[in-house]
């Protein structure tokens, strides 16, 4: 929610509004982060807040799989929440029935991510949408409380939407991607609730969801779908301190840590200046660092995202990285980009995902020093504690909705599960 | 048109609109087939149109790649129309815009089909959607007069909705696809008129559409984009004799000119009985009819589309394969089912795919024939003329509107070229 809530004000949310309103029916679901004053119906409530809770590239992250199950799933649910409240007598859901049908919807999304995990992540789909429909389906088909054969046939309307190259990161459809996942799985459990139907084996057949988005890849749903209701995904679903791809986290952590380091040594040498873009910074990161952030020189806060170098600089600079130092002025500043052409990062195979080592010229000590993050902030290792969290909601909410309703909506949304209807919490955010 | 006025009764379109109609905005666009009475807003008529357009599995087809590219366009195509007509001043667009936007968004669709072809279909896809999302967006982008870099923007959003899994031929949502596809491509086009951008290579780009959607096979794009603007694969697109899957119309031209021939003989021998089960009749067909239609025993007119042997029954029994002969109740007949059971068709891979052969014992000559068809009627060879598509459209749309209404509908559609404002030949319809 904190981030739909932060990207409701992107550009990439306004323009697909403003070519999308000439179409919405009725207003029955909120458009967050207009404090409720900014409604559609059920349908682009999904679509739009499913953009809005990617574009910062800042939402929840299941490690294994990169995948971000909870924007896609929790925008279609939130929105069939808000629409049966309003459309159904009585319609209402509680924080606890919520909160199951997206449990049910994130194992459904990452299951079925490890299941066609690596191929069909190395192919070039967007995993997070092409998982998502299914998630969302599984959401809002358990809301509709679906027969088990209506359930079978939703996850083959949503199995059939496939959403999502990789090659659109960076532009603003890769964040179209989980908005549309949430409209399609919707859409699916909808279909699926009036009879309409799907093949009955959408995931297994040969020419099924599995074996055709793995390419040439061998999918193993048996071995990951036997683990439903024993073993839980959603534990190992993280939240990430930093707004951009996750894989650039350690760097940026390194550099957070080397900030303070140099800040300390400064405060000790009297305040001696740091030319920042003569540290000689070399880092060693996992290989998938530069597969897929090693955009040197982006134009714009969208492509800084995928730019490892933009995100160690601001880390450099300000110790900190959040929206605001991802900002197209911060992005175009002519310091950060001085300091982000004299870092230098290379693929090391021996590197875990989670893990970073950078050497650099200590001005002070004047030799080589080395720093080592072992385990990222954000990891599962070294997760966001609820303090932290609850800093990135307020940080991302009260750039939209000023800090008192931001602190608010926090508060109800940490209070959730204890809600009798859950539009009760919402609608006013 | 005569499609989609067909199949605008069909359960599939009236699920698909029971679930979907509390989510209807404006009802600006029409839901052909009813009069005029039923409307929508765009982007649920492009969807429930694009649904009735396939539901018969009677729609134009594009032999090279087996792609049904009209529907996906034109359901897209009219409803921008529409939209435009009630929405923009002057908003109206005339035959000839609407009919270079329907070439402009066939070319786009078949010749993506043809880069991926044979890998991407042999993979699972149905290339009909996963192409027509992209023809949609280029006719509605034609018709939105959206500059090269917004087209460009329009391709990649469509891209990056990939909907039609071959598993689902058989059910509901292999009609679904083609009406996804419409309405992704009419999104698309809206989106990357407000700004909203795609990657600039959405096509051709590593992991881009192309690649992508071949697995591990290697696309021809180059090869197949460089035709654009002098060879059309529009021309190459035929009209189905049968409302089933085209690869088993050899088999059914065959039968039914056998049942002509056996008439004539009977009429001869003085109306002497013919047993249709005991003329062991074994047809060699083109690989693909064996193994995209070989339901041996289908439950219903939707299974019955992927039978060869339900084909191969009716024509003989009835001499013709219309919508009628694949009602429920004709697929469940006891006479049928002893026919279909009697009929043998095996694989060859010397047949081409419009051609077949089959021998059957004579029971007035009491001995082997053989019966041939080269061309079967509906492909290039051998085209359906001017009044059998008439016709055809007569049959269909007079089951919806009465006959005296189908005629005049056929007749507006036959002069659309003609129309100063396209949505008066199309909104009584």
């Amino acid at each position: 929610m904190g981030c739909v809530i932060g990207g409701s004000t992107h550009p990439a949310v306004a323009k697909a509004r403003n070519a999308l309103s000439p179409f919405f029916g009725y207003g029955w679901c909120t458009l967050y982060g207009h404090g409720g004053a900014s409604r559609a119906d059920a349908q682009h409530a999904a679509l739009l807040n499913g953009i809005a809770s990617h574009v910062h590239d800042y939402d929840d992250t299941h490690l294994a799989t990169i995948t971000h199950p909870a924007g896609p799933v929790a925008s279609a649910l939130l929105a069939i929440i808000e629409h049966l409240a309003h459309t159904k007598e009585p319609g209402l859901t509680t924080g606890e029935e919520m909160l199951t049908a997206l449990v049910a919807g994130i194992e459904t999304s990452c299951l079925l991510g490890l299941s066609v995990w690596p191929s069909h992540y190395d192919i070039g789909w967007h995993i997070t949408s092409t998982t998502g429909s299914l998630g969302a389906a599984a959401a809002v088909g358990r809301i509709l409380r679906l027969s088990t054969e209506q359930m079978q046939h939703a996850l083959g309307i949503a199995a059939s939407q496939v959403t999502g190259l990789r090659c659109m990161f960076g532009s603003d459809t890769k964040s179209f991607h989980p908005g549309r996942a949430a409209q399609a799985g919707l859409v699916a459990a909808l279909l699926a609730q009036q009879g309409y139907t799907a093949s009955e084996d959408s995931l297994e057949a040969k020419r099924g969801w599995a074996n055709v988005v793995v390419g040439g890849g061998q999918p193993q749903l048996d071995k990951h779908l036997a683990q439903l209701g024993t073993s839980w995904e959603v534990k190992k679903n993280a939240f990430k301190p930093f707004p951009c791809g996750i894989v650039c986290h350690p760097v940026i952590d390194g550099c957070i840590k080397l900030h303070e380091r140099l800040l300390e040594q400064a405060n000790v040498n009297k305040h001696q200046d740091v030319d920042l873009t003569k540290l000689q910074i070399r880092a060693k990161v996992h290989p998938l660092v530069i597969e897929l952030t090693s955009k040197r020189k982006p134009r714009d806060g969208l492509e800084a995202k995928f730019s490892v170098y933009h995100g160690a600089a601001v880390a450099l600079l300000y110790g900190k990285a959040t929206p605001a130092e991802y900002a197209d002025d911060v992005v175009q500043d002519a310091t950060v980009i001085a300091i982000r052409d004299a870092i230098h990062v290379e693929a090391d195979a021996d590197m875990r995902a989670e893990q970073m080592s950078l050497t650099y010229v200590c001005p002070f000590e004047r030799r080589t020093c080395t720093l080592v993050v072992e385990h990222a902030l954000g990891s599962l290792e070294t997760p966001m504690t609820r303090e932290q969290l609850t800093r990135k909601f307020v940080d991302q909410a009260a750039h939209v909705l000023g800090k008192p309703r931001a602190e608010d909506a926090s508060r109800r949304m940490w209070n959730i599960a204890a809600a009798k209807d859950v539009t009760d919490v919402v609608r006013w955010i």
